[in-house]
């Protein structure tokens, strides 16, 4: 199960809202490849565990744009733009869950899916943090690697856990898996350094 | 308008037809969110042809999986993954075109809208490539600049057309409007060799 609780009622900002619905529900499309191209179900379920936490969003937003809409037709007006992203946000996330849920049914991958993936696979990468390797007991953030190789870790499997998302603070621990996504050189580099082939990192 | 034709119904492979929509359904979603970063209309209008593209797509997709099943439903099970497969990326470019239409309906991008779009904008550019510029003239594959930057170049813009998702033949031209999507440094380099003010690639 991803780290995040289940969300009560209460009021927050239409912004935050709206900007995690956006980077989740892209985020959930490369999970769900990478949970069928790695065939991992464990991922794929929680996939659509973050479809119902959108869907939990999406409800909250709807609430909130209301509120802001104040009664006032030119406010209701200037919010149909928040509005249609946030459906557009949650559509993403359902078409994440169709495909997260071909893994949890085990319908199998046919090989025309797979060759879909072959693209996917230069932009997604899963690894296996080495105890040797050099970004063993690093904090995320202080890797850079977004701008040092174009690539972002979206997710770390630690013992039965996905770490959705993580923060910068999260430290990499020995056995963690993880999986990134981005440039294909970077991604090759970055694969090495985790797996103790690569002793540091080029510059 | 993209360049692409109308499709009129013949024979197509299913493989193709999936790579296809995946591939300009993850396209469509930048592409809607850059029209929306850089308020461009045409460029969503091309957002909402897409769609119907698609649409296009993936009737014939459904017809060929019928006629690939024969009739038997060992075959149909076994194809079931490349129909949900289609269907999510379908679903994807409605969601695309829905983000598209706030563009050319001229909704307007809520305050809100444009905060979501501060992370998107280190990762979608958008740059005019000046005559004196190094790429100015170069072919879109000879700059290498996936692997070199971490960046595609997703669409350009020459006069009145956007092509979408250009060939590695496809030659740069002055005056290209050139949108890139991709790793937040590289997209800084790529900008300014483009316009020119940086003269060569960095090794």
């Amino acid at each position: 199960m991803p780290r995040f609780e289940r969300i009560e009622y209460k009021p927050i900002p239409v912004r935050d809202l709206l900007v995690e619905m956006k980077n989740l529900s892209e985020l959930m499309i490369d999970l769900a490849y990478s949970a069928a191209l790695f065939n991992d179900k464990e991922l794929a379920e929680d996939v659509l565990v973050l479809e119902r936490h959108i869907d939990d969003l999406a409800y909250l937003l709807e609430m909130e744009i209301m509120i802001a809409a104040r009664g006032d037709p030119k406010d209701a007006e200037d919010l149909i733009g928040v509005s249609t992203v946030a459906a557009a946000t949650d559509k993403i996330s359902d078409a994440a869950a169709d495909i997260a849920a071909i893994v949890t049914r085990d319908i199998g991958v046919h090989p025309i899916v797979g060759s879909i993936f072959e693209k996917v696979e230069e932009r997604l990468m899963k690894a296996t943090v080495k105890e040797d390797s050099v970004i063993s007991g690093k904090q995320v953030g202080s890797l850079d690697l977004a701008a040092r190789m174009g690539i972002d870790i979206i997710a770390i499997r630690r013992n039965k856990d996905w770490i959705i998302n993580p923060k910068a603070s999260e430290q990499l621990l020995p056995e963690d898996i993880l999986i990134t996504r981005g440039a294909p050189l970077g991604t090759k580099e970055f694969k090495d350094l985790a797996e103790g082939r690569l002793k540091q990192m080029e510059e």
